[in-house]
């Protein structure tokens, strides 16, 4: 049998744990195999493009461990009342290949993406940081919030949305959670006096929703929606302003902001910065760039995390994803042994 | 809620259907697949290769729906009582990019390689043919043997298999169900005076479980297990003997019995010949190849097929894969709204 966690579960793990709790444990999880990323076989994602939207499958593996999530994105989907992203995943044992657990991704999706978002900021921004612009107050807006408060500490947030209903939305939900939220009329206006901006949309064009004149000294950029051919959201130009951090180059060359430059633009892999072979921020008045397209290792990492957390509380149920024949070669005996009708 | 159809539920499939009426069906549907070949969107699988064996995953879209199937393939596996081959799929709308149907696929691989071999050979084996030889007797050649009874009429067996336990375990099989079985001391033993030759072995590495001496003209071969880099069945001078057929050649030419001869090696692509646009057999006494490595759209199709068949017959539950929020922006509202307590 293989372990699955639905959505009932996961809802209910969230309601249990607290969410800025799982965001600040899965923050030191997902750095800790930043740490040993050289132990995993890598590669980008595998990417389905229709006029509609994509549909991508992303494997990676240590020796011992192997996952996979599929994951959509399709921008259009709201206005039909579905959801832009959604995702599952599955962890298999390497060494007989049996999947061994699934989970419901779409929630972890945006924990995670929210928790690598913390784990980098909290090397790259500024130490004094209090306030954050964000961009786009959509599904991943208020994730991205509670981990920043739960990893640096950050509670002050100047938001814009292009539709005003995402924005109470977002003042709906974390209002009651002890922020200090400003609503902002423009991008300019809500990046003002911020620390760190993190711009989260999903349109799938090549955006500048963020320009170069927005940006100040000491800003760390935390950019999010751009993770496809074709969708980005900074001008170029703020890539020139200061050091740029990716998780796996190969990937963020096709997916990131730096497919709007040379293919040769300068970027720095963040795992470097984690074991000490990269230098991060250099001073006080350096803008840094965390071109963040979202990476296999950051799934991995979450699902192992959900799989040992929920273990034995309950919240994992089992499916017969796998057939168990007693004699591993009569797999036709056991298809065609009597059963019990249902 | 996305559909799932579990071990037990294809177990039940399988005996409410009779596993020779599934075959001959699944043959016409995968064929109906094949002929509008140029209608999807075709890739080499993913593989990650250990020393163990190898996992795979195997997208395919066509404009409506995305398939993809996890297939790992584990030789040594069966000595440690699992299975080589385990597999599961999902189909998914390619409209919005949600999956929708979630199956196992250790049974309906089996199922649908032996369609596929059943559904090349009566394009290229002789109409007269009778026998067939069976150089392997593991987890797929009882589905063979159904596949070939089902569509060419063929039930006079040549068996053949390094562990007799394996061949013992097929009799026990298909004797009650009407077929001729001769085991047989070698695999040349096999061979002699059979129309078909169906050689599906498991080991991981260039084999030559089939010599060019054993190969009459008029035979058709059908080989399976060829299906890795450095794992083949034949020596390679049999591809010599006659036209070579493929499914996908970008991938059988990585993973094939073609892998051990050049580059350029030429090779017609099976769907040209369902389509007329490439001759299939010429005379009763050239030999013909098929080397099968196992295609995405055999997974869509049965897939699909399996989807139309067991919709509304009781032999489909509803897993929450997938979260659903009344707001699709509102994922965090979702999340964190009170759930009753399980």
């Amino acid at each position: 049998m293989t372990a699955f966690v639905g959505v009932a579960d996961i809802v209910q793990w969230i309601s249990r744990r607290g969410a800025e709790a799982i965001l600040a444990e899965l923050t030191d999880v997902i750095e800790a195999d930043f740490r040993r990323w050289e132990s995993f076989d890598k590669t980008h994602r595998i990417a389905s493009h229709t006029p509609f939207g994509v549909i991508e499958l992303m494997p990676i593996s240590d020796p011992d461990v192997y996952a996979f999530k599929y994951v959509n994105g399709h921008p259009f989907n709201p206005a039909r009342g579905y959801q832009t992203v959604t995702a599952f995943g599955v962890l298999a044992d390497v060494h007989n290949g049996y999947p061994v657990f699934l989970a419901e991704m779409t929630l972890l999706t945006a924990l995670r993406t929210a928790a690598t978002s913390a784990m980098v900021a909290r090397h790259l921004a500024r130490a004094d940081s209090t306030t954050m612009a964000m961009i786009g107050a959509g599904s991943q807006a208020e994730f991205q919030a509670l981990a920043f408060r739960a990893v640096l500490g950050i509670d002050r947030l100047r938001v814009y949305d292009v539709d005003p209903a995402a924005s109470a939305k977002f003042v709906r939900n974390l209002a009651p959670r002890g922020f200090d939220i400003t609503i902002c009329a423009s991008a300019s206006e809500a990046a003002s006096g911020a620390d760190v901006v993190t711009t989260c949309t999903a349109d799938k064009a090549v955006a500048q929703v963020l320009t170069d004149a927005d940006v100040a000294p000491g800003m760390h950029i935390n950019t999010i929606g751009g993770d496809c051919p074709g969708k980005t959201e900074l001008d170029p130009r703020i890539l020139g302003r200061g050091p740029v951090f990716v998780e796996y180059a190969p990937q963020t060359r096709i997916e990131g902001e730096i497919q709007n430059v040379a293919p040769d633009f300068p970027v720095t892999e963040f795992f470097r910065v984690v074991t000490g072979a990269a230098r991060g921020r250099s001073s006080a008045d350096e803008v840094t760039v965390f071109d963040s397209v979202g990476f296999a290792i950051e799934d991995f990492s979450a699902l192992r995390y959900l799989r040992a957390d929920v273990a034995g509380t309950g919240l994992e149920r089992h499916i017969d994803l796998v057939a168990a024949p007693d004699d591993p070669k009569d797999l036709f005996g056991f298809a065609t042994a009597p059963v019990p009708a249902f």
